[in-house]
Order: structure tokens, then C-alpha cells, then sequence
């Protein structure tokens, strides 16, 4: 039988947070009709619950709660229970002003809006559990509930404290990595601006400083605000699992690309990972987006299924403008997520909120009912999804992966850099979007994992890499894995330090090459480089390459000061072949570099002679193979896939071409 | 007799604010002998004077100020005397900290600056009416005194404060608002975030969140924010009333649509509507922001005469750049105030400061002395005025109103909006400017108001509307009066709720639809509505509109996802006929749409076939009426009146066509 | 004999700082082995070792630094002895946090990053120099030490506090000033908006205000500011001198045009003026500022030779973006301020940091090591400047002054101006630029110092002038130097108050004319002069001026507001001849404005018709003059230099023409 990432769910999830405490009981009952109607089957309560059921610090008003699970599971509706700690009410600031989060200036923040409780304080940690205690006590057997959720987005609005007591808790978190204070000084190189600590009570958070605070107190401060948080999730977690069995998953729900928590640290910790997905729509590019952040959740769940937890059918409401989502997108969007390995896909919320900072962000309800373009989008993909049982539990197979450390991310963007123009995300899309637009399965990775099972390991910069990382892509090189290392990587080690000896320090044999300088490009400023007879346009960053026995030039920079120097070399070795880029090339030019790269390494990419626009994705189980087609233009396209297939959703029989109408999707059985 | 502003002052008023404590007692002869030859006869004295009065906490320093009235006094000027309270003086900030304004960080604001009180401190009401007391036993009786004049420009630089005080405060405003907490919890919807209050006591002030803070909390906490000063205000008008007569009437100074006070509120205390205007001089379209200002101002006082209480002769000191006023500008714009109902046109400030912070605010007497263009402009327009004698208490007759109601201008701009480019100020402007380009004398109203007696009523942006403001608009049009609704109107409540079922909840049957979503457009984004044959561009926002049973489509998107569905509705009942338009139309698109508007309105404009760039009111009283030709182009221009005139201020007569020189005015009686 | 810099270093001095501090011992002797090779003669040392000399409040550890100075004297590199209180170390934040800095809103800054002291404290000062007590005790005598360095870019990061304490010496200083708080009241201009203060307890630092705070005081505060700094080094100055003797110079190190520090009243308390210099490489000017930064070092030094104290060899790591040096700027720039007087070049930092936030600023000695283009460039400037050893002393002669006094700056770019987009630097390089493209030497000089000794004085933007400045100008002109003043010059008085009468008062005679009122121009907006027949453009700034006796009209707005009236004016006297421009000229204007002007005071260049790009500059001492070309084009020039000379870097002779290779330079020896 398939894995099915609620087990107590045997359906392809579809559904969405539900906050009937915003409104009268009267309408609960209309809630569940329209929910059987919709197709609903699995709904988030309780998320914002925290002031309805304690109502001040010793009363507890749970009854209510009671109502809306048992109505839930008299309408076979499965729950996925919050345990309501996200936003603390009211009466726990005013009363224990500790649990409020401090910023760098020292102002502490007023709750009023959500989420504004600091990661490190004991009085907030000691009522959230209280309230996790009772929450498992009371529910933990209710028949409705196959789910428990954890917080909610963690990090959110709030991700780090400066407070006094949060600085007894980065001065522990640093005791236990460093031991002694000396080792501190010197990973952090505090003998440099007379930084040098005589004991562990002078070091703090990174508050309001005149210039730029130590670097490696920065990126410690932010491993540390990344573990603060995921500790409280963990302590809430073996709250809930002293009570509840482990055919009940915990969860807690992601942001995509996140900047401020360790996804990776974080989902050893996560049952089912689920994912909020709220694309800018003013991006044209938001199904290059969509799959890219797709593929990291199924990464972090190491291929698992995952949920979307949250999206919106249409409009939001916190960006500077808040289009409603495009024709068809509603509907495209979130089979893409299915498409890279989602088994459910919900919503934030069920009922547009009538009140609130939240009103004119768009749920599956809208204000004006039922008759609307909105419920008939919802209504429709619920029926869909309630089709696509069979592929439950399948899975991709990813011949590329694309490392990402969130230590490099975060070192990458501190301030003291050569160019501050450089960021993770911009890195990331330029060497994903050309993979994806080619038809290619992408994993990510993060660099200290086993990466030899993949034929193509790419780097778009890791710019920090730990010696434990250093070991893991020798071993892949040495076993036969080719490796891509884009522009200003393996600069620093895992503090942020240069090794001795300079730039890419344990893997120049690797590369054949080194960097000795970066010649960083300011604003509107081009370069070219030659490949071949070919001429690529760069910007943004170059670097004054030296070369190393064995290697080859495969582009030279033919204008500007590095006029004639490489920028692209690489080296063959016995079993593979591995790329060092310095530069950031243009979108032509990474593609057809990224084209030759991926046929030199045998990699193939899902089905070949695909239309551009048209995205293709593979997932299998035991029932077989299953195609999605992802029309993302605005023609109908005609697809040659090669053999006999039966759209799940409509249920068409095709054999070789298959038709895919602007916009539309199919989801092909290959039997 | 023709009502006049001041009874005690039989003239068109002119003068400045007067603030000799800058200068030695040597240079008021001076002053009394300029401000004759300029014509001056009205003069504000004391604005800032509380430190130079009340030099410290326990001694007072009058006699400087009796000089300076007995000196007006004998020199025939008369005297609008300031509370004096405007600024509060050092000591007062150093001794009592709780004076000081704070921040929503917690920062109390420093003295230094002026006008930095919390307008609910207890110590400032206390010290301030301590020094209203003493002014008016001192000066009640004093002859040259004509009006009373309340602190300054309230709200500028400080309209709100955060302190535990001002927390006090709100708290204490909300309860006579909501009587109790379950109240406020329901109309401010915490049932969501986790906001819901359990007792008074956790109700704060929007102090620094983490993220948006509750949108009706914003939106109360402006509308105490507007009372709290005006309580203020009403406070030192009751001190004052005690000892003087309603012969004198008590005024404070407005700025035009000023976003932090509700003006509405505030002029119902108010006897001589006063207001300040800066035009900012790098803005082409200067004339119609001059305009629709003195329309408010006229508005807000019923009609009544009111005061341009300060303006620049030229430069002023605050914006980016601050150039010096344009050629005939100062004549020109001084003028259209009077046109628009101004009885009075008064300057910051007579001489210009040679230290401080306005010492580049150019004064009526400049730096360089009366051998100066400004010195000649003024004296001309001093000059002027006078022959206007015979206008004092002339009113206008408008057919037309805009809506503008504080509480939906703050609502429409908070946080968390489907669009947070959407501005009051930019919709009331897309329809004032072809209103008043096409010659027609617009009056603003608020909702709540009595509106029957307009012949059509336009609401450009109402995004709230009470439920007042509902029956309001449906008695108007059930009485006759056209009724437009410009996009994104009729969507909240008056606590910024949804109606259940939505959009124009009350209003449906008017307008014949409602909006079933959102469609904002993001920044450069265009699409196109084709009425009849004509194509009409709009840009910012659009509707997905929904008909309702009568109505008719004037307009259609034919461009964008909205392609093919209906833009403008219009509705035609038994009396009367309401227009929507779920867009923002392009200027040539709204002037030809209102042009349309107006004619099957019944309104008509002051002149037909008037060319453009000249601008024509008029004002009548029992001597007759008055034609303001006001031409804003670099040309002389003809105008034909068909009737006889004479020009007030050169006492020409005129048959028939008048000409007006290039950037000139002409005030004709027409008897 | 030539008059050295270093007495102790009669060599061309080369080096940089050195903070072996940051790297284990073994690595020192590689330093000095390497110092040698690149010909490093003198470095810094213990600019930022506070923290590793007094490790804690009592503990003291000085032995490594006594190894560090052996090591330097025992391989014949003098040092730069840095007294290390330029950045305390955390225990005394931690214990003492009244030595931290406060900024306006009242958050008391963190260390961890740099120079984060609070310049009016106490304990800062106390604990500072009981610092330097303990250096000058241990090495006054130390035979490597040839000076002393006195804290870091004072003003850097932290220039000004606002803590109790630091408001405490701000009202002391402010005594000092004024005496009795009713002069403060009169100069400050207290009467306007009720400032006036009873009492000196009230008199406040301008901390956060909700608008201008007071001009003056403002202007105080930055003058007060500069001079608690002022004191710290005077007060470390004094314990050095009681031990070190006048041969043994004290220097601390300026930045360049910095806009926090009278450079003109420090430079009186420091031997070896100093200075820091980090071109913007995105701007293609820097060349310019590279010459103007060196003159105004040479000026404030009164034409004593001056030390470049730091730059890089190739990138930095503060900008957004931060490029690598472009090919040979490296060496052209720094011959560049030895062209300019510099009579040494040194660095920030020997050895290229592998920690800390300045890792990405290029070292000397790069992370790569010595197979670098860096470190071959270090070394053969290292070589080269040896060779300069006949021109140590020489000095340079300049006809030209153009005025700077940083109170003038500072009151120019207050907040509450005609125009905020006005900038000193802007103003300096507008006239700056086209007198040194066309070769002429310019000096910098102060309004109150004696300028008789120029041909020609300007002011291009004097906006604050003192009684004496304007004594001082009317000396100049009246001996025979030609005046020239830019826009908005003769403003203020020196606390910012205009004087009785307006603009130029005192000045009128000199230059036939004064401005009536300022026109500036908003962005975007450029109008037009005649200057005979030819048209100039303006931008940003015109004014209209009145003609007096005696006058000439040099050129006329022939568009705008302004058309017909005069942009320039000029005024012949006996002796001179004087001129206003009353405009920002663009750049073709202005250049051949200012050539005409030249010509007319007798000013010559330091060389006729040279090419376009090649800058001359020529230094005299004993042993000849030495002539600088440096080539900052692209290709080869020839220069014709009329005489035989010899090229001290190459030896090569030459008779009449020169040729200088594309971005090269050469050092004639004209004997």
C-alpha cells in the first residue's frame, strides 16, 4: 500500500484553516454544508485560538471547541488540530511583559497584531505548554483529529530577541558550540576591533551597534534565533507525543524560502512537512516559483509527500498591491504543487474573515457566497483532487540537486561584503530556472549530506562551506557525481572565516582553479565572456581566476580588466568532471552553459521535445507512473509523450500526443 | 446687512501673524507704520508666545503683550489674539515629562521644535488653560481684540501620542464609545490573531507591533487621536466664552486636507473657519489644489464666509526645495481664495525671521526691506482688497458635492488593503479637476449629511460608509439627487467591517450591482473599457462587477482577465439615476464620463464657454453678485459674460466680453 | 636639509597598520621577511589592541606587543605607535555603560562592533588615559617608535551623543560660549515658536523632535561635538608629550572631507597631518577627489608635507558594491598624493584579515598570498617610492583658495533651507574640477585666515560667514586678490542668523550687488544664461539679484522667472575685481567661466597645454623642483615640459616632451 502522509486519511487532502471562532455558531452548520459540497475533507482549528480558550490566565473555555470538532466529525471532516500557541493573547503581555519580543533597539513589541512573543522566554514557553497540555489532554483521542499542528509559521513577523533574557539564551546556546570563551574569540576573530571577550557575560545579541557588528556573532545569532524557535516547537511536540500515537503526524507549516529558520534542522523534526505558498503575482515568473519551492519541501521531507498548507484561491492582502490570481492560475498552481509531490492542498482560510488585518485576504468562502468565480474555482479543484487517490505516495526521481545551507545563505547577506547586491534567492533562480525550463527533476540538498547518488551536483553559490561539506562533494567527485560551483563559493568555512591559504581551500584540486581576487561589477556595469566562438554577456560579479594543473578554460572574459583571464574552468578527473563559474552569467548564457553541463553528466531531463511554457513532472508509486502536464500559456499545446495514458481528472484515453488546453492541466496515468 | 466673519471688523480682512517678541521694541514703530502703508488691518499676535508670557512656571511677563495691542490699538489694526498655547515653553517639558508626546516606540519627544505636547496630558490641559485664564482676564475687554485665536495648526508634527496617559485615555474614549469590552471585541473582530481582550486594561494604543495591528484599533485610535486635541481646543473655548462675547468670534487654523484630524467634527466648534495653505510650488496644478482647499473650507463652514488665515507671499522653508512663488502666483492664488468664499486673506507671518527655523519662510516684510518684489505684491494686494468690501458674506451655490468623510479617508489607508496605492486625495482629485475645469462649483459633504438639496453627489473613494451614510444616499436619490460611487466604495462598515454578504450592502438596489472581487492592478499595469465606441484607459484598480436586476452597463473592460465584463453600471429609478464605476478612469476618460454625468444631471456650469485655463465663480449677496475671472494662463484671454460689469478692483465697465491679462483676475459686480 | 615629517624616518615612508594581534606568533616573522621585500619602512601598531593589552578592568598584558616592536626595530621597520583607545573593549560597556554611546531617541549603542565610545564621558576618558599612561611609561623610549597615533578616524561611526552626560557638556561648552543663557536666547533665536529658555537646565542636545529643531542649535551641537572629540585627542596628546619628546610627532588620521569634525581646529594640534582615503571606484571621478581630498590635507597642514595614513591596495568591503581597484589606479593614485604633498603612503592593513567584518578589505598581503597581482603592485610602489627620498619637504605653490569652514557646511545642510539638495561637496567640486583640469594648484583655506597671499580667492558655496571672514575677505580684495563667491554664499552670520538688511550685508561694496530672494529650481527644471552670446545652463539654484553702484552684469537669465535679470555679477575696485554668481552653472559653464576669471587674477598653471587627462602637479624643495604627470587616460601622451629633466622612478632623461604611458606616472627632477 502507498505511504500516505496522514494515516488517518486515505484521500488526496483539500481543504483550509478554520476559524469559526470569527463567527456565530449559527453559521457553523451552513460551514459544513459547504464544505461536503466543496469537497473539503481535512480543515486546520485553532491556530489563533489561544485568547478564546483561556480567556485570562486562569479560566479555560474549551466547550466551544468541543462543538466545532465533534460538528466536524459528524460532517466526516478530519481535523488537523492546532495547538494554538502561535499568537498569545492579550492578558499574557500586559501581565508578563518577558513574553514579548524585544528589537535591537530595545523596544519591546505590543501585541495587537499576531506572533509577537520572543523565541527565549520561560514565562511564554511555560503557558504555551500549559495550553499544549490541555489542548492533547482533552483531544487527544477525538475521532476527528489526524493531525496535530504545531505554532504557525515560525518566525513569522517575529524571528529573533534582543532581550536580556533572550541574551542569557544565545550566551548558553553559544557555551554549549564553543565550550570556552577563547574558542569563541577565536572562531569569531574578536582580537580584530579590540571585540576580545574576557568572559562569557560581555557577549551579546548583535543590538544597535555604530558599524557593522562581528560578522560571526551575526551568523550565530541567527543559528541561534533559528534553534530558539525550533525548540520551543519541539518541546510542544513531546508534550503532544507523551499522549497522542505515532499514526497521528505532527506538523508545523513552512514558508517556502524562508530566510529565517533552518529548514533543514527543522524537518528531522516534522512528520508531514507542509508549506504556505502566497506567490507575487506581479512576478511573471511565479510558476518558476512555484516549483522550485514544490521541490524543496519534497527535499526536505527526503522525497516524501508533503502539503501545501496555506494558500490563497486568489487575492492576499500584505503586499503593496494585491491583485486577484490571474485566470486559471488558482487552479494550475496548485496541481504544480501535486505535480512536485504535494498529497494535500489547503488554504488559509476557509471563510473570508469579515474583520481584521485579514478581510481582504481571499478564502475559499468569499464575502459574497457562493455565486462567485472564487467558490466555483474552489468547488472544481476539490472534485479534482478527490481523482488523484491513486497517486498518493508517489514519488520523483531527481538526477540533479542544487546545494543549499541556510549558514551560507545567511553569511552570503550579511553586511561587510564585497557586493551586497549578491543574494541567495537571485542565485538559486538562475541556475534552477533554466533546469526547470529544460524539463529536468531538481532535488535541493544541503551540502553536508550524501549528494553521490545524484549525476549532477550544482552550487549557485555557497558561498560558506563546512569541512564536513568539503569531505561530502570530494566523495561525490571521487565517486563519479560532476559538480557545478557557481561564483563566490567555498569562500569561508563554517564561522565565516578565509582559510588559510585563501578562496576554495580543500577542493582546488577539485576545480583545477582558485580565485585570487573578486572584481565584484557595480550597478548597470556588463562584461562579456567568450565560449567557444559564443559571446555571453555577465554582470554583477566576476573574479581573477587562477589556474591549476590538470584544468581547462572553458570561457574567458574579453572585456573589462580581467580582459583574457577565465572565467568558466573546469576539470576532468577519473570519474567525473567538475565546473567552477566566476562569474554571473546572463539568462542565455547560463541556460546553453546549463544545457551542455547536464549532457556531459548524463543527466535526463523528464520527457524531451516538450513545448516551451509547458512544464512536465513525473511521480510513481505501485499503481504505476503519473504524468502532469502543466500548460503554463496561453495557447493549447500538444505534448508527444510516447505511450498510452488516461487523464485521471477527465478520465480521456490518449495514446502518444496528448492536448493540453491555455492554462489547463492533465494528470496522466501511465499504467 | 451682509453677515460678516468679524463682526468687530467691517473690512476685508488682511494682515499676518504678528510676532514682534522677535524683534526689539524698536522696530514696531516700524511694523505700525508698513502695515499701514500695505494695508493691513488685521493682525495675530501671540501664536507662539507662551515662554515670552510665562517665562517660567510661577511668573508671568504680560506687559511686553499690552504694548504690543495698545500699539495695533492706536494704530487702527485689529487684533486676532492666540491663546498663546500652540508651543509649550521648556520648562514646562523639563519639569513635566508627561507633557511630552511619545512615540509608538516609547520615545518621548524632546522640546527643541514646537508643538510637541500629548494632547492628553493632564499637566499640558491644566498649564495651558491656566495661561487661556490669564490672557482673557487680561484682554477680553481689549478694544483692538476682534477674534480669538486657539493654539496652531493642530496635529501638525504631533497628532497622536502613545504614552500611558494617552493609553488612559483611549481606553477611557473606547468605553464610551463600546460601554463594554465583548462590544469593542465583536466591532473590532479579535476573534481572530488571538486578539480578544478580556478586560479594558489589555486595550492599548497601536504602539510597534511586529506586524499590522488591528485595523479597526487603527481606525479608532485616529478618530480619539482628532478628538483628543479637539478636546483641547473645546476646552480653551469654554475658558474664553466665560469672559467673552459672541461678538467675537473664536477660530483656529485648519490645513486644508489636513489626514490627521476630522475636520467635519471640528468645525461645528468652530466660528470663523480658518485656514492655512502652501501650495507645493513644484506641483503644475497648483490652481486646482487651490481650489478644492477653499471648497472645503467653504464646505466646512456651511457656506459661510471663512479665512485664509496664513500663506507664503513666496518661498517657503519645509519641502525638498522650496522655490520662490511663481509670476502673478501670489495675486492670483490670494484671489481665488476670496473667490471661492474667503473673507480674509492673512500671511505667516509679517516680517520674516532672521533666526530659527522659518527664517527662509518668506514674510510680508522680506529681509531685504520694502525695495522688494514681495513687499510690492503685498502692498498691491492689501490694496486690492479693500475695494472688495462691498463681497463681504457672499455665498456660492453649488449643484454638485464630493463626499469626504475623515473616518473612510483613514480606513481606505491603513495596512493590510488590496491596494495600498489607493490615496483619498488622488480620487478626490481625479473627479474635483474635471468639475472644476469644466466650470462647475463643487461643494464637499459628508455622508451623514443631509444631501437631498444637491442635484448630484459624488463620492470618489468611499471605501466606509455608516449606516447613516446608507440612508443618506438612498433618500437623496429616492428625492432626485444623481448619485455616483467612484471604486472600492461602500465596502466597510463604520468600524471597517464587511457587510455580511459583501460589497454596497444597502446600496445594491441603487446602483443596480455589486463587486464580487477585487481587482487592483500593480504599478504600470494598464487595461482599456471601451464606452460606446470610445476606448477609455484605466489604470490602479479594477472590478469584477456583478448586475443586479435594472441596471445598465455604460462601460465595459475590453482588455485583462476582466475582458467582456461590465466597468461603469448605471441604475435609473423613478427620480433619479446612480452611476459605479469599479475603476480608476484616465483623465480624458472621467471629464467626458462626468461631463455626461452632469448634463443628465441637470447641473450647470457658472459660465458656459469659458476657454480653458480660466477659471469663474461667483458670489452673491443682497448687493448683487460677483464673477471671479481668474486667468491661469501665460495669455490674455476674452470671456464672454453676457451681461454688463464692473471690475472691482480697476473699475473698469465692461459690456459683454471681458479680457483678462495673462496670469491676472477680475473681481465684476454684476449689479 | 629638508624639513621631514618623521624626524626618526628620513625615508619616504611606506607601510601600513599592522595588528599582528590577529594571527599566532609563528606568522610574524613571514611579516617581517615580507615587510622587507616590499620595502615597508614604517607601520601602525595597536590601533584597535585595547582589548588585548588590558584584558580586563585590572589586568594588563603588554609582553606581546613588546614582542611585536622588537621584532619591528630588530628588522628595521619604525612604528607608528597607536595609543589603542580608539575601540574599548566590552568589559568596560558591560561595567560602565555610561562609555557608551546614546543616539537621539535615547538607545545607548552596543559594542561589538567599533569606536563606540560616548565622547563626553567620563569614565571613557579616565579609563582611555590611564591607557595611554601605561603605553608612553612602557615604550616612550622604544627605539622603533618614530610617533605616536592617538585613536582612529575620530567621528567614524560615532561622532555626537546625546546621554545625560553628554547634554551636561553641551550646556558646559555652551556656557563657555555665551556666558548667560539671554545671549544664547538672542543668538539661537529662541523667541520664535516659545524656545526660550529660563534657565541652562533646559538647554538640550537636539535629541529627537517631531520637527526642525532649532538651527542653531543644531549647529552648535555639530560644533560641540567636533570639539568633545577635539578634547579626547588633546587630553591623550597631553600624556604623551610628558614623556616624548617634540622630535617623536602626534598624528591621529583624518577622512578626507569628513562632515563631523572642524579639520581646520584639530589640524592645529597635530604634527603630521593624516588622512584616510577609500575612493569610490564607481565613481570615474575619483581622480578629482583624489587631488582635492590631498590638497585640503597639504592646506590644513599649511603646506607642511602630510602622511596618507590608509587606503587599500585593491578593494574595501563597505560600499554596496565594492570593486577591485581598476588596472593601475593602484599606484597612479598614490604617486597621486605624493604629487600632492604626501611624503608617505601607507595602508589599512599589512595582512588581509581572515575574520571580522573587514576580511573583504584587501590587505597588503592578500589571503593568496604574495602570487598575487596585489601584492607585486604593493611591492613595486614600495620600490619606487624609495626613490622619492630628494623630494621629502618639498612644498607647492598655489595662486588659488577656495574657502571651506565646516561651521559654513554644517549650517548649509541643516534641515529647514530654501533648498535641502544643495551640498557642500557638491558646491567644492563644481569649482574644484574644472581648475584642476585645466592645471592650476589650488589650495584650501578658512574665511578668517589671512588670504592676501592669493590671486584669487573663491567660495563656492560660503553660505555661513563670520564677522571676521568677512573682515578677512575685505582685506583680501582690498590688497589685490580677486573674490570670487558662489550662490547662497554671505547667508548667515556664525550662529546662522541673518544679518540686519538681508544678504551680503557687509559685503555689498565688494561686490556691486546682493541677492533680493532665492529662486532655487526643483529637480528636472534648468534654465538658461547669457554670458555675452553664449548660452550656459543652470540648475538647482538661481537668485535674483540687485545691481549696486558701480557694477557690471557678467551674464543674464534669458529664461524663467528670472529672464532679463542678472546670474552674474562682477565689481572692479581699485586693486581687484570681485565677483557673485548667483546660479549653479553646469559644467562647460562654469569651466569656462572660471578659465576667464583665472586668467584675469594673473593665476597661471602649473604647465601650459597639457592633454586632456594628464594631471601636473610640481613640489619644491633644496634640491629642485620635482614634477608630477600623471596619465589618468587610457593611452599614451606626450608632455611638453620646456626644460631637461629626469625621471626619478625610472632615471630616465629627457629633453623637452615627456611621454607618460597609459595610466602611468612619472616624478621629473627639474635640478
Amino acid at each position: 500500500m502507498n505511504e500516505l502522509a496522514i494515516p488517518g486519511l486515505p484521500e488526496y487532502a483539500f481543504g483550509g484553516d478554520y476559524n469559526p471562532e470569527q463567527w456565530p455558531e449559527s453559521v457553523w452548520q451552513e460551514d459544513m454544508a459547504l464544505m461536503r459540497e466543496a469537497g473539503v475533507n481535512l480543515v486546520t482549528v485553532g491556530v489563533f485560538s489561544w485568547a478564546k480558550l483561556q480567556p485570562t490566565e486562569n479560566t479555560w473555555s474549551f466547550e466551544w471547541l468541543d462543538r466545532v470538532l465533534d460538528l466536524c466529525h459528524a460532517n466526516g471532516i478530519k481535523v488537523d488540530l492546532a495547538t494554538a500557541t502561535a499568537s498569545p493573547p492579550p492578558w499574557l503581555g500586559l501581565k508578563y511583559p518577558s513574553t514579548l519580543a524585544v528589537d535591537e533597539t530595545g523596544v519591546r513589541m505590543a501585541w495587537g497584531a499576531r506572533q509577537h512573543f520572543s523565541p527565549s522566554s520561560s514565562v511564554f514557553k511555560k503557558f504555551s505548554l500549559a495550553l499544549v497540555e490541555k489542548m492533547v489532554e482533552r483531544y487527544a483521542e477525538h475521532p476527528a483529529v489526524v493531525m496535530w499542528h504545531v505554532g504557525n509559521e515560525y518566525g513569522a513577523h517575529t524571528h529573533r530577541c534582543f532581550s536580556e533574557e533572550s541574551a542569557d539564551a544565545f550566551r548558553a546556546w553559544l557555551i554549549t558550540k564553543y565550550g570556552d570563551v577563547d574558542t569563541l574569540n577565536e572562531r569569531w576573530g574578536t582580537a580584530f576591533w579590540s571585540q576580545w571577550y574576557s568572559n562569557w557575560d560581555e557577549v551579546m545579541p548583535p543590538r544597535k551597534t555604530v558599524y557593522f557588528p562581528n560578522p560571526a556573532q551575526q551568523l550565530d545569532f541567527k543559528r541561534f534565533s533559528s534553534d530558539a524557535m525550533l525548540e520551543l516547537y519541539k518541546a510542544e511536540v513531546e508534550v503532544i507525543r507523551q499522549r497522542v500515537g505515532r499514526q497521528i503526524p505532527i506538523t508545523t507549516n513552512f514558508m517556502r524560502f524562508f530566510p529565517h529558520a533552518d529548514y533543514w534542522k527543522w524537518s528531522e523534526n516534522i512528520d508531514v512537512i507542509s508549506d504556505d505558498w502566497y506567490p507575487d503575482l506581479a512576478d511573471p515568473e511565479s510558476h518558476i516559483e512555484g516549483a522550485m519551492g514544490a521541490d524543496l519541501m519534497r527535499s526536505l521531507g527526503a522525497g516524501r509527500p508533503w502539503f501545501l498548507m496555506e494558500q490563497a484561491p486568489s487575492a492576499i492582502n500584505w503586499r503593496e498591491v494585491n491583485p486577484a490570481k490571474p485566470k486559471n492560475a488558482y487552479r494550475r498552481w496548485s496541481l504544480q504543487q501535486a505535480a512536485h509531490g504535494a498529497d494535500g492542498i489547503l488554504h488559509f482560510q476557509w471563510r473570508a474573515s469579515v474583520r481584521g488585518a485579514e478581510k481582504w485576504h481571499s478564502g475559499m468562502l468569499p464575502h459574497s457566497g457562493t455565486d462567485t468565480a472564487v467558490w466555483r474555482e474552489v468547488s472544481r479543484l476539490g472534485q479534482d483532487l478527490k481523482k488523484l487517490k491513486p497517486l498518493l505516495g508517489a514519488k520523483s526521481d531527481s538526477q540533479i540537486a542544487l546545494l543549499l545551507d541556510w549558514s551560507s545563505w545567511w553569511a552570503l547577506e550579511l553586511d561587510s561584503r564585497p557586493s551586497t547586491r549578491l543574494t541567495q534567492m537571485e542565485a538559486l533562480l538562475d541556475y534552477y530556472r533554466p533546469l526547470a525550463q529544460a524539463g529536468y527533476s531538481v532535488d535541493f540538498a544541503h551540502p553536508e549530506q550524501d549528494l553521490s547518488r545524484y549525476k549532477l551536483v550544482i552550487a549557485p553559490s555557497l558561498y560558506l562551506i563546512s569541512d564536513l561539506g568539503i569531505e561530502r562533494i570530494r566523495a561525490a567527485s571521487a565517486g563519479g557525481t560532476n559538480i557545478v560551483f557557481g561564483k563566490f563559493s567555498g569562500a569561508v568555512d563554517a564561522e565565516e572565516g578565509v582559510r588559510v591559504g585563501g578562496h576554495l581551500m580543500g577542493l582546488r584540486d577539485v576545480f583545477g582553479c582558485y580565485t585570487e581576487e573578486w572584481h565584484p561589477l557595480v550597478a548597470g556595469q556588463t562584461e562579456e565572456v567568450l565560449i567557444g566562438s559564443n559571446r555571453g554577456e555577465v554582470s554583477g560579479w566576476t573574479e581573477h581566476i587562477r589556474l591549476l594543473p590538470g584544468s581547462a578554460i572553458e570561457g574567458t572574459f574579453s572585456t573589462g580588466d580581467l580582459a583574457g583571464l577565465p572565467a568558466i574552468v573546469s576539470k576532468t578527473s577519473e570519474k567525473s568532471k567538475a565546473w567552477y563559474l566566476g562569474c554571473t552569467p546572463n539568462r542565455d548564457m547560463i541556460a546553453s552553459l546549463l544545457e551542455a553541463i547536464c549532457i556531459q553528466s548524463g543527466a535526463a531531463p523528464v520527457l524531451y521535445s516538450v513545448p516551451q511554457g509547458v512544464e512536465v513532472t513525473k511521480r510513481s508509486n505501485e499503481n504505476g507512473s503519473f504524468l502532469f502536464l502543466l500548460n503554463h500559456t496561453g495557447v493549447e499545446q500538444s505534448i508527444e509523450i510516447g505511450q498510452a495514458s488516461v487523464d485521471l481528472i477527465s478520465a480521456e484515453s490518449f495514446v502518444g500526443a496528448v492536448t493540453v488546453g491555455a492554462g489547463e492541466v492533465r494528470v496522466l496515468h501511465l499504467p
